[in-house]
């Protein structure tokens, strides 16, 4: 499970900073956060199988975040994608991709379904993980993110399995799905004699553009990796409510509060070539905050 | 005056072609032909300075040739840009516009002028210049451009000029300008005595998407550079009038019927991931043939 900072800039690309798009990768699966333009050539720069793509989300309108959607879905049609694909979004998503279809700019021979967000709770319910969404404070409506893998089997205890002579195969997974079973001498084994509680699932919010509210903090709650946006320096905290943007300083600040246990700083704006700064005001509130530059690859571990 | 190839993929861009689009600068201005996914991150690796953007020309409305639109002008209102920009398209780009502009997903706050194509002729007539357009044949409604220097002011005889004594300033003006002059001695001197007949403005023309038709050749007329797309090889053209696109030996044509005085091969198939294949059809047939590749520059010289 991995991610990757595919676009890592504020409202328009840079030299070095393509607009905001971040990848996770999870058992093959393939989600994006956001679209920004530039983001089908990221992904050919990235090691990511991208045909794999399963699910796009998109934040909000804002064209530094949704310019690269049309591009992408025209691609996957030009090169005869078959597998069906669901883009979130907030209302007006359906609408844009309509027009943009009408005036031939999207061509899309594909299942794509669009899917515009009403209220927060859960978008996405596979059978590893989920998607869930609350709405952020921005300056236009903006939903954040939270990836939760599922909770996980506990620890199979491989030597007294060998010690009570249980056969591998089904009798094992039984055990391992919580079943109890009973061996060929008559002896009844509980699961829990084999197998330890199940593990917490790994997760990963995503909380661009906001400024500093609640529902970040509920996204990022207990998270592996919080990715949010740090648009500018801790001397603008003032302007942050009317701007509906975040200094690095208070990502840290909802880092630290939702107790995440890694924070990733992006959607940095072009007016800091070298944003030395911003890690630093960051670090000094949340230790475990890191600077993201695009292709940055970002391995998710869970606690335990 | 310079051509920059920005984009030269068809379709999509890849690792090594962004995808359509072409700056062309002139005596400080710079006009636009298309703007692809990737255009403006294009034009920061460039040397031109775009902020001096005066038109944009986008020939018709495919993804891959209008997709970098919104994010350009979102960054000029970013910027604080003030300077007017005109855009130029066929019917369906300011409803485009105007949609994106309601969904929040372009902001423009600087003067901006959408003219829709309604017929061929002159879109555009600067002091120095004009843009002429007609109609190319795609698979959807798509026009082709021009871009003509007006004829500039003939040789000036430096040394006729000493001998006859006619002195620096307003009177060696008004020569070039056109109009007799009359020295202090009496001597009346007509200009074509003195100034050598008007030359031949440069021109350009633009011819992407289209399959062979007499409106390219039309355009490309006497040209001194054609940048004309040659999207697959010569064992295709028979597929062409079908798909609305040219092989390298169909540009090549165009550009000896046209007589042009130079062909530049752009908007090229990612299938052909080493292109000299196309580019070799081409110089049979038109020897003056090159093949574009993403940031190419290209000096208009003319004939004289």
């Amino acid at each position: 499970m991995r991610v990757v900072t595919l676009g890592t800039s504020a409202g328009r690309p840079t030299a070095q900073r393509s607009a905001s798009a971040v990848a996770l990768e999870y058992e093959g699966d393939v989600i994006l956060f956001d679209c920004g333009e530039g983001t089908q050539a990221q992904l050919a720069r990235s090691p990511l199988r991208w045909g794999n793509i399963n699910a796009i989300f998109i934040g909000h309108l804002h064209g530094d975040h949704v310019n690269g959607l049309p591009g992408i879905l025209g691609t996957f049609s030009l090169t005869d994608r078959t597998m069906p694909l669901k883009v979130f979004g907030p209302p007006g998503i359906k609408r844009y991709l309509e027009i943009l279809q009408e005036i031939k700019t999207v061509w899309i021979n594909f299942p794509v379904e669009i899917i515009e967000i009403r209220k927060s709770g859960t978008l996405l319910d596979e059978k590893k993980y989920q998607v869930e969404t609350a709405r952020l404070d921005h300056v236009i409506e903006c939903w954040g993110y939270v990836f939760r893998e599922k909770p996980r089997p506990g620890h199979f205890d491989e030597a007294k399995a060998e010690a009570l002579k249980i056969p591998h195969g089904p009798l094992r997974s039984r055990l391992v799905q919580g079943q109890s079973i009973t061996l060929e001498n008559g002896q009844v084994i509980a699961p829990q004699e084999i197998v330890g509680p199940p593990r917490p699932g790994r997760s990963v919010a995503y909380c661009l553009d906001t400024c500093p509210c609640e529902n970040a903090i509920f996204l990022a709650r207990g998270t592996d990796l919080l990715i949010h946006e740090s648009t500018f320096d801790d001397s603008l905290r003032e302007e942050m409510k009317k701007w509906g943007h975040s200094t690095s300083g208070q990502a840290a600040e909802t880092a630290l509060k939702a107790k995440s246990r890694r924070l990733i700083l992006t959607h940095i704006s072009p007016r800091y070539a070298e944003p030395e700064l911003l890690l630093k005001e960051a670090k000094g509130i949340f230790p475990e905050a890191e600077m993201a530059w695009d292709l940055n690859e970002f391995i998710v571990e869970s606690a335990e």
